[in-house]
């Protein structure tokens, strides 16, 4: 039996390794939105779009660090963690290290996305040790 | 006498009125963060210390609109905005759209800030127009 913090750290390995629309689509909260480096919102079915426009193809993603998992109450938690990702966006290859804040909510007893604030991707994992 | 919510108001239009490292050491929590656009954190210091260091100067910032501002739970908030501002960073002149995440708490009775995810200054304030 996991325990919340476990099903919540097993949620973005999920999230990291399976395609993000059609993950969100089915693990995110129906008022779910990601927020893109640029600071403009997409949902889980703008994800999936843009799959099907070709404008993105993934490589793999993977979870590089989880810098904080706070119960914000017991149904609520924020998580920021940084994820490395290799990806084709519009033909230009990225090999990203970008940083997410997410608030994860705990309904009928599963855990989902309920917001998502990604960073672009040039994070410097280093800069952290100075707070965390 | 103002409701939480019309208090939470006037704290995000006192952070963009102010200058951001002064406001945020007396109105963030103690572990608060920033993110910035590029995924790295900085504090309320930080942000003392690249102004003393000449490598940012502030023309404006305001607060062009709330997308959302929910409760998370009584004293837990999570507040969308995007901000207008016009500074010098690095010899470089931006005007910027950006849009942040945050997440505040009531601590003995009064709003801080918790947590903040700003993202690059290019927003389009007419992608919100598809979700919300």
């Amino acid at each position: 039996m996991l325990s919340d913090e476990e099903k919540i750290i097993q949620l973005i390995d999920n999230f990291t390794a399976n395609d993000f629309g059609d993950f969100l689509l089915n693990n995110s909260t129906k008022d779910f939105l990601f927020i893109r480096p640029s600071g403009n919102p997409i949902d889980a079915l703008g994800f999936i779009k843009m799959r099907s426009y070709g404008d993105v193809s993934f490589g793999y993603c993977d979870v590089e660090k989880i810098h904080k998992l706070e119960f914000l109450s017991e149904h609520v938690v924020m998580c920021i963690f940084t994820m490395r990702s290799s990806f084709v966006y519009k033909d230009i290859q990225n090999n990203d290290l970008a940083t997410i804040t997410s608030i994860i909510k705990k309904i009928n007893n599963r855990w989902k996305f309920s917001w998502m604030h990604r960073s672009s991707g040039d994070s410097d994992l280093s800069k952290w040790n100075l707070y965390l």
